[in-house]
């Protein structure tokens, strides 16, 4: 108790100034907003419950542990500054509620800030309604989706990483956690960054109210080891009581003398705050309190000053201004047809030369940007970059935080490693995200690393997310054009790149759009359509050679696009080749490319067949390794032999 | 450096008798021995340097950095004990190599153990020897493969748990990691979760080398910073100077009196020790050293006082034993046909039953066990659970680690959760391990909660997985068959469970297998087959009965497994109905049940149709939902009908 509402010895010294101006009694009118954020704080409870209520589900005890915290930040003059009318304005302080499973009482507090109609906050959760179960951008004062735990923050510190060093705002991330979800390594992730890059402009406000779903948090009430593990993640820490309004008045004011470290509001707090005898009981989590509403909501208006309590939020005072974009012309690469060139080598250069167009596009990197490249955009612009260290769940939270606030981010592992992050890709989807993923080291072709660098699932994670466009060059000339098609579209992408150097086969001029394959070898006799992109690309296109000379001609595509898919390309070339496609790939067959075009092609009655890694690789040389898996020019002439015989 | 190999504060009484005791003169014969292990060390340095050049890849210098930690835990008396001649016998303490990339050494320790000959290790990332790149255990003195950074923790404190808890042994655990890992959460997960639980067997062994891949991490040489947070995590630390053989050997040895807290050796380390002016320097990440070799190993041999030195390991002391696994039973299933049950309900009782028969039968939770019904078997078998709280990562790295020692764990949250740990199941795969994975919550038929709820991937994601099994039931009895089959089939098996109760519909007799789907309706005059599984099951059931009526007959398959799929009966089916197939699925068209069936009937020219969840689904009831993104019967309904026109 003794460090409560106190700042930690450390720096007892610099804010010593602000001691003496807390002793101070405070002002009548002071006092008088303090009580009115407490009774926004009571109205918001009452409408979480009301809401849970007329919905049938929802959560209003994880609501009632953080409704004075919400309130302070939202309604006190020491919280956000922000205009409720204009809330995707990129002057606005803006909020991200980690524990989106309290939605409510996030509505409710837009509701009392006057921009969501009272008798909306009753179609919570209705199909018709955008009020749903967990906030999504759908909703204009959201502007990252949460839901899944232990994502908030990282979309914070994006946002923040961006405001303080891309745009050079004042704005501040006000970003409120659940202590269930601080069991998530991603939070650690982002307060790692957090406090490497001083990110004082980030309240970090932590309600502690003790119970998860199923049992109690591994820390309980343990404020104080929280305190210890936010303090050695270099965070400034407040303790305080979640429920006084005045403690986390004190905090907020004196968070603001606070430079160079990231601020933590730990909020002890009681779930179910003043629901009687339900409030701090483990079966109350996720449970509307239906029949048994009246007592709590009389006991809750009995404490109430005045029930038309309201106060203006304060008005924002950053210049912050949405970046306006440009179209991006597709930068000339300097190779020539023949060149050889590593695709992944290919997208650094160009997304330098698409960093050197606009100072919005940016990097984002876990420390492998020698090996994706994207290392030649950060040599030329390092203030369009951001180093994640070996930190992939934050990399993609913080490339989704700046795409929030107008960047262009292209953000770069191995392919494989961002299986780690697929939970904030799938999530960066329901986001709206304008993220560009760029994964490089792709299937067996990398080598003697050997399967756990390997990626050979990448393209159907990809896939699966709703609209991401999914892009798989065969050569740089190709690689320039997904990379500047990425950049100007509006929405998710994922570039597939590889490590072996590829034969440049298009001409700078050669147009590619989203959508469209490119078919480079046809004639009138083709006996069968062969389609593969990288590595596999060239493999067919050397078969295409030995089995000319022997007699069958074959037609290939370069699929280039996988989503959207070519149908048309892929459907007339079938039906121009016996109704057969083979589909190579240096990737697992199920959800690559050969279930791409299966699924294109499956109404249509082609006969589709398979190239594919079947089983989990090992080390050894390129290859042996395309040889080994069956996925090189031998197993395709082969193939392509026994199915035209 | 005061703190150098001295304990914490807090712990100065517990350990006074050890402080007495490292105040004594070193026998000759304990100095002997150390500078055996320094020589050792030095060994396995020439050769992590002669092994990469031999391959012409790797990373001799993050092999340097841990030398002496590796030595010292593998040869001196203070470290592990165990057999080098049987390295999978339970009795042997374990050591997991977090920082696969240093594979190297650890090859080199195994063979200065003499496991391995030493003429093998120039075999290093050859086609034909299991010596990889990263260790996998396809070498019998690796559990888990490693390689994709921030996974050993969470395997080596599943291993630990279960010595500690279930088996009651007294093994440990060493577990070395690299400092530039500690940026993934996944490692804050496995601490909170070892400190929460006493991993006292549990020794984790920082190598703190301050040199990333492609900069430096970002704490550098900051030990005290990593000895603040490994404290506040719980951990008993030590700081050594990671090239002191005898600062280890006290570290080692004091760590010995610690009970009730895991223990963290955190050693300042210089990437590429003794490389000359190689040494500490950035771009020597991952490259063998070539020709400028000599002066290097010159270097190294200098500082050699015997190169035959050689050590043979402690034996262990431990009795454990691996446990044998008898065929389990199915369980009786309470239910009959055309009552209502979700099958996460059936699941969970199966589960418990199974539970009954054996202690091998083990549920790892995320704070989601009332969800997903695990808490069954918790309920009934409080000692056959791990409760990791919202930390998916670990969870499933705990539950890998259990598997290698000999449990059979049933690892369960939502669905659409492991894509959190999709890193962690992908590596499971290569680690051959063997996890039943169950993901409750699938799809749109969840309901209010919205889409950050809904597994609308999962069977995309699993699917990949070489050689995971894919069960998706559609009532209860077909959920204990599947639990059955999962629980002894040895390797990965992923079962999708419902949210919503769903019909009976198989009595309790009925055999399934692996692989076998069934057909559930037929005549000798279907039109079409309809495939389902779970709720898209119940709406194409429901489809024909109202198609029927109006005149078409058509063919329902139960998909049940998803993989390896029943390519036989599908094959058949659709040859006996106008070689048509509707695929019907509460998922997203890729990767799911749709493109599975594609992918089996590819080559057969059979026309396969979809109705799947084909944008971001919203908040709303089960049957509006089910109805709006089209799965439902009226939806299957109208497709059939224009199908069969």
């Amino acid at each position: 108790m003794e460090t409560r509402g106190t700042k930690r010895t450390a720096e007892v010294i610099e804010d010593s100034k602000n001691d003496t101006s807390n002793k101070r009694q405070k002002t009548s009118e002071e006092n008088e907003t303090e009580v009115k954020v407490q009774d926004i704080a009571h109205l918001m409870r009452i409408d979480s419950i009301n809401m849970t209520n007329a919905s049938g589900s929802g959560h209003p005890t994880s609501c009632s542990s953080m409704a004075e915290l919400l309130s302070t930040v939202f309604f006190h003059p020491s919280g956000m500054k922000f205009n409720p009318h204009t809330p995707r304005g990129f002057e606005n302080d803006k909020f991200v509620l980690s524990k989106g499973h309290a939605a409510p009482i996030l509505y409710s507090a837009w509701s009392h800030a006057g921009h969501v109609p009272k008798e909306e906050l009753m179609n919570l959760r209705k199909i018709d309604n955008d009020l749903e179960g967990h906030p999504t951008p759908r909703l204009d004062f959201i502007d990252v989706a949460t839901g899944s735990l232990g994502q908030g923050l990282n979309a914070g510190v994006g946002m923040a990483y961006s405001m303080k060093y891309f745009e050079k705002v004042s704005n501040k991330v006000f970003c409120l956690l659940g202590d269930g979800e601080m069991a998530e390594g991603s939070n650690w992730e982002a307060m790692n960054f957090a406090s490497f890059y001083k990110l004082d402009n980030l309240v970090t406000i932590l309600d502690i109210n003790r119970l998860g779903q199923s049992d109690e948090t591994s820390l309980g009430h343990s404020v104080d080891v929280y305190e210890k593990r936010f303090d050695a993640f270099g965070f400034h820490t407040f303790v305080v009581d979640g429920h006084s309004v005045s403690e986390i008045v004190k905090a907020l004011e004196d968070s603001k003398n606070i430079t160079d470290k990231p601020i933590a509001i730990l909020a002890k707090t009681i779930k179910g705050k003043y629901f009687l005898e339900k409030a701090d009981k483990q079966p109350w989590h996720g449970k509307p309190l239906g029949g048994e509403s009246s007592p709590v909501v009389e006991n809750i208006e009995k404490m109430i000053q005045d029930k038309n309590a309201s106060i203006i939020p304060q008005t924002p005072e950053s210049e912050a201004k949405e970046p306006e974009h440009t179209e991006l012309a597709v930068p000339e690469c300097k190779y020539n047809v023949g060149d050889f060139v590593a695709t992944r080598k290919a997208f650094g250069e160009c997304a330098k030369l698409l960093g050197d167009q606009s100072n919005l596009v940016v990097g984002v990197d876990a420390d492998v940007k020698n090996s994706t490249m994207l290392q030649f955009l950060k040599d030329a612009h390092p203030d369009q970059f951001i180093d994640c260290f070996i930190a992939e769940q934050n990399m993609v939270g913080a490339a989704i935080g700046a795409g929030v606030r107008g960047r262009i981010p292209f953000c770069s592992t191995f392919a494989t490693f961002f299986t780690r992050a697929f939970d904030h890709i799938r999530m960066g989807a329901i986001s709206q995200c304008n993220v560009k993923f760029v994964g490089s080291h792709c299937g067996v072709s990398i080598g003697a690393d050997g399967p756990s660098q390997m990626g050979l699932e990448d393209i159907a994670m990809f896939r699966t997310v709703p609209n991401c466009v999914v892009f798989y060059p065969s050569d740089s000339v190709s690689t320039f054009h997904a990379t500047t098609l990425a950049a100007n579209h509006k929405g998710m992408v994922f570039i597939r790149t590889g490590r072996p150097e590829a034969k440049t086969i298009y001409k700078n001029d050669e147009e590619f759009k989203i959508g469209q394959s490119k078919v480079t070898l046809s004639s009138e006799d083709d006996k069968i359509t062969l389609v593969g992109a990288g590595v596999t690309f060239t493999a067919a296109s050397e078969a295409a050679e030995k089995l000319k000379e022997a007699g069958t001609n074959v037609r290939i595509i370069d699929l280039f696009c996988v989503k959207p898919i070519d149908k048309e390309t892929l459907v007339k070339s079938a039906q121009e080749t016996n109704n057969t496609i083979l589909v190579i790939e240096d990737h697992y067959p199920e959800g690559g490319l050969f279930e791409a075009v299966c699924s294109a092609v499956a109404s249509e009655g082609v006969k589709v067949h398979s190239l594919a890694v079947n089983d989990v690789p090992r080390s050894g040389k390129p290859k042996e390794l395309l040889a080994k898996y069956k996925i090189d020019c031998d197993a395709v002439v082969e193939k392509v032999k026994e199915l035209t015989s």
